[in-house]
């Protein structure tokens, strides 16, 4: 582990911090049973949904739309797959289908990541660096009591993940060399492309991000830290 | 008063919140001491270093500069203002410069600001709106303890006040409405164009800001809130 000169660490989100999957089909079950003909599994719509997630950044990763925030691309691919749940968009009050793409605003943090958080505050800047936008942000911290200092990420850096822009500008947005920054995450891909950029690494495995049936990667590169849930971070942090 | 439908309170924090001429003469007076040949007045420092502030955004402003963070006009100003007391800029080592530069992130708060913001927080998203860059607001609240739910601002905007996207733009990201923000300060040409932009407005009377012998502009429009502290303030939101 080399930690040495961290200053900052900044978070991925979406299944790093919170549970994504449980939350959004919690939240979507209600409006499929009054929306869906047949019996729908809320987790298989969150699976589908989220599906369409990377694919819709992509499109402005290539350059080949401009910087869009998440919630206006979940909001689309909202639209895109009821449809695949035999559901026409167009047969739904929009109110409630703007209402239902607030589910990414309302998910719950893994047991852990509150109090590992609070015990990182007191010794570092903490903020998300996630690709959801800053009020999609701001409603689950208030929500959930997730202590960030600052809100950064992809709106405040105008770059999607995994573009080095979006982990360079965060860097330099918080006055720090790369180094000084360790980006935490579950994901192997946010990871390396962190690495590359120069920040510091810390892998959180999270076994349950995509349900109970599927197992996650584990590490695949020697990331400076690998912990089990935040509070092994915080403790590998000396916190 | 016009609070009706206010969910989220954004803060000019340079004299509204944080008292920035006690702040930076604390800060200054030790370098001062060093470095000046006759005995320099720490507050009368304070005061020419802040009177080169807005000179320096209006070059932003205006679009005859791209847009460039507070710190860094913070410290092209220190290099200006070095000389008006005898201080030749290229005699002081630059990290010491750095670090003078940086009494602009050791504010302390007025005394009510940090209880007054813990109140309303429980039922309002509040945020700096203030042309302090991301860094210079995250320093500051952390040591003095503002809870802030996110980092607004000038910096993210990328427009300082009183540029009328300094105001949109902050109520864009937080997918209100500007009539559904409420901007609080203790100066009425951010408070009226923060109105020309459709945002409620909150004046708090600071009679201190510029020390004890200048007595502030009261109030010269009828704001939505009237107040003389952030006591009244938490009190005034029904928090």
């Amino acid at each position: 582990m080399s930690l040495h000169g961290v200053r900052a660490l900044v978070f991925d989100v979406f299944g790093t911090v919170v549970d994504w999957r449980s939350g959004v089909a919690r939240e979507a079950a209600p409006f499929l049973a009054r929306h869906a003909t047949g019996a729908v599994d809320p987790a298989a719509f969150a699976d589908a949904w989220r599906k369409r997630y990377q694919p819709a950044m992509e499109e402005v990763r290539s350059g080949r739309r401009p910087f869009t925030r998440l919630d206006v691309l979940h909001r689309e691919n909202l639209d895109g797959v009821l449809p695949e749940f035999g559901i026409d968009p167009v047969t739904v009050p929009a109110a409630e289908l703007d209402e239902l793409n607030l589910a990414w605003h309302r998910l719950d943090p893994w047991p852990d990541a509150v109090a590992g958080l609070t015990r990182l505050k007191t010794r570092y800047i903490i903020a998300p660096l996630s690709n959801g936008n800053i009020i999609l942000m701001v409603d689950m911290a208030k929500r959930a009591g997730l202590p960030w200092d600052a809100i950064l990420g992809a709106e405040v850096a105008q770059a999607y993940k995994t573009s080095p822009e979006a982990y360079l500008r965060t860097a330099d947005i918080l006055a720090m060399r790369p180094a000084e920054v360790c980006l935490v995450a579950a994901h192997n891909n946010d990871l390396a492309a962190a690495r590359k950029c120069g920040l510091q690494t810390a892998f959180v495995y999270r076994p349950l991000e995509s349900g109970p049936n599927r197992t996650p990667p584990p590490a695949d590169q020697a990331w400076d830290v690998n912990v089990n849930d935040f509070a092994e971070l915080a403790a590998a942090f000396g916190t």
